[in-house]
């Protein structure tokens, strides 16, 4: 069933070729040297939908854009733009004033890629498992698309740490564990999820922490399990923060909501709260082995990560940043169909 | 009266020399081709100060500016810029902290052309019929103004509607209905009115039909007898829709509001439900000459449009999306003075 | 302490150094021409942070950038970007979801300079003094800072507002009243406090007159005394409008609020309310030596200047408008190490 542009989607970590991921890792490198200025994708324009906010997705998209000659057009549902409906068979007579079919494909008709950013509803957790508007938006173009973070996953966020990991580790392999930390709101699995199944395609020895609760997709959980097999490393689930960082070399700081709370909210702040301790510390880093820290930003500090350690020397999350822009640069020119 | 600069502007359907009209429609063409991918305008910047939302406007005018080198500064009222006055000889006390006459004549100093989205205010009529706020604006401006959609026309719509059918229909006349459909808003008459002027101007039979108490301003409806006459065609209003399609080779759907419930939101509802029948589905098309169904968009579906039209061979609307790109390209050269 | 980095931010009037202050002038006379039109800031990016409403900045920053050949990324705070913190030590439970530390620390890895604008908290005028988020800015970024409007400084618009005096007094110096106008806001002092600055470098014989309670800052005030005398020119205060405004050749008009009610809405309405009769007409201009009309923009017409003064021939403010073009040429040259 697979046609030619969906192998030029960037959708999901999950299902990307082994080779792509190497290949689009080197690309990468590639472009964070002085080709990553050249004008690889001049008169390309790329589209960019967001449901909602977006800080580096939309900065780093814009500026590799504009460094390989392309033009980014940033478009926010809602800021200036109709509701949109994704949603099959629909009467149409709510807040909705376009449909996705229509909306995307004028859009892929003027644009020469698509990015969409569509967090998780965070009402039903099958229904976000499913992503429809990702996949709903993917079949609506008729141009590439990519995923600036879904519902499930952010593949350009695993990316862009895998690549930072593979620069601070010189491309050896260690324990890096991706922890579950406290927040004020009950955060999508976005980013935790894309971490687990980029640190396992590295082959890394990767370990997912949380309180018991706070479970991922078993879907993700189990691709990263065959991913990190089919690397040659592993992937473990621990509910003792302690024994998992002992040893770690990276530490991966993300909150989330439980998916047993999801749509409740009163039960999803009393689990929160219940593991306030959970916070990332310099005391709770003690026995790693010298680990940096990373998250994805932005990051609530002192809620998630102490002052401390942000501002001391094991955190890497401006380097995560920027590396945002190498790897974009990288999956454009993979949808755009050209090699750099 | 006319001033160099109003023959550059681009304001109303009802008012363009007929040699303009066709001298865009031919660049228009030149334009979709590689002629269209040339930096003809390098170097120009171009101005869009939307009052309203926008999609395929916005997006199309900022991708038709960078593939002709030029440059597109998109303003949105309202989200990030000042509330504007248009009014003379308003005490400025209340939510305005901007004149058109500042703000506009400020920006001409720092683009080449501007483009002005303002919807109608719906509040009274004949306030909406005069184009109050595109009027200050093009007055206030130095530089050539270009309609994004004014209180009762939507000329780039009304000209990516006739470049559509011209390629539809091969050049060759023939029955065009614009018929009313239902919707959950009082929607303005912008679009329906540039409908009927455009396909007057291209020398179609053109039928206008809605249901009583719809008709359009009557200005319009002169000018659109008027200018199908010149051209060989005829322009006709009917209340029967199934009379209206028969025979039709193509149908545009639009809803719009009564100018008799102006202002009264219980009144609009009542009428707009009395003619809920008048949602365009496979079944009312059954009597048109294999007609093909037009939309503007954004579309509101199984409430203007069925899906079955929208999902079938009929349906052009994403064509007309597309021909908004090569149209505007051809306005652009128009109000910069470039000739392509 | 001044690193290389200070010496290309951007950042006051109070501090810039004198001979920086006529390069700036000197370039954006060069930059007027053709020469600002040439790609001398060929690939570079610039970032602009917005925390409040924008058209002039804005357009006037992206079209200069354009007009280099250099890009900006527009980013509007609370549109579609998360809430900003600027205090260390925070405990970040509240609406910030990031701190510029890492929001900045970030945008600065992808772009060559940054801009900021934040207005007055108009809470606290000791805090306000202080700058407290420009200066969080400018010490998360690792690139150039340039201040595109704080609390209490608007060098741009001061920058701009000497270049159009220069051009209208052929470099002649004169008496330039910088005057306080009733409106309906209690309005920031950033700019009469820019403009009182610009006018004191110049040299020229300012005088800042308004009712009693409007006061500037002290540190503004003492600076622009220091600035005036070194300058060859003099800087005074008055409560006397008219006897401020005999025999000026210029009028800078602007609104603002009293530091004296910050933070007491009630007292700031009641000190604005008993001095209504300060908004400038031709009869209070009747004394003056034919002096021209300044606003920064936007201006409310009718409250702080009739719609007689600006729609005769005293009115510059369109000028002052496109100067601003011209001077920021010259400050994102200083800024990325060009010499124009």
């Amino acid at each position: 069933m697979s046609s030619p542009l969906d192998r030029r989607h960037f959708l999901s970590l999950r299902t990307l070729p082994a080779a792509d991921w190497q290949r689009l890792l080197a690309d990468a490198e590639t472009l964070a040297g002085p080709r990553g200025r050249e004008r690889l994708l001049a008169g390309r324009r790329f589209g960019m939908v967001f449901y909602n906010s977006s800080l580096r997705t939309r900065t780093s998209f814009e500026v590799a854009c504009f460094d390989l000659g392309a033009h980014a057009v940033y478009l926010q549902v809602g800021g200036g733009l109709w509701q949109l409906e994704h949603r099959d068979g629909v009467v149409m007579d709510g807040d909705a004033a376009e449909h996705v079919k229509e909306g995307v494909g004028v859009l892929a008709r003027m644009v020469d890629g698509l990015g969409l950013r569509s967090f998780a509803g965070l009402k039903d957790a099958a229904d976000d498992a499913k992503e429809p508007v990702l996949h709903a938006v993917a079949r609506a173009s008729s141009v590439p698309v990519l995923n600036l973070e879904s519902a499930m996953d952010h593949p350009h966020q695993g990316l862009a740490d895998a690549f930072t990991l593979r620069r601070r580790f010189a491309g050896r392999k260690g324990r890096v564990v991706v922890q579950w930390a406290p927040h004020v709101k009950a955060l999508p699995m976005a980013v935790p999820s894309a971490a687990c199944l980029a640190f396992a395609r590295e082959g890394h020895e990767v370990v997912l922490a949380h309180p018991e609760g706070f479970d991922l997709d078993p879907g993700v959980v189990a691709d990263a399990t065959r991913l990190a097999r089919e690397a040659g490393g592993s992937f473990t689930v621990s509910h003792d923060r302690a024994a998992a960082l002992r040893g770690a070399r990276a530490v991966y700081v993300k909150a989330w909501g439980s998916r047993h709370a999801y749509g409740d909210p009163q039960a999803a702040a009393k689990a929160r709260a219940a593991h306030g301790g959970w916070m990332c510390t310099e005391r709770s880093l003690a026995e790693t082995d010298g680990a940096i820290v990373m998250h994805c930003l932005p990051v609530r500090r002192n809620v998630v990560i102490a002052d401390e350690v942000l501002d001391g020397p094991r955190s890497v999350v401006l380097e995560q940043g920027e590396a945002r822009l190498h790897v974009q640069k990288a999956t454009l020119c993979r949808a755009l169909g050209i090699s750099p």
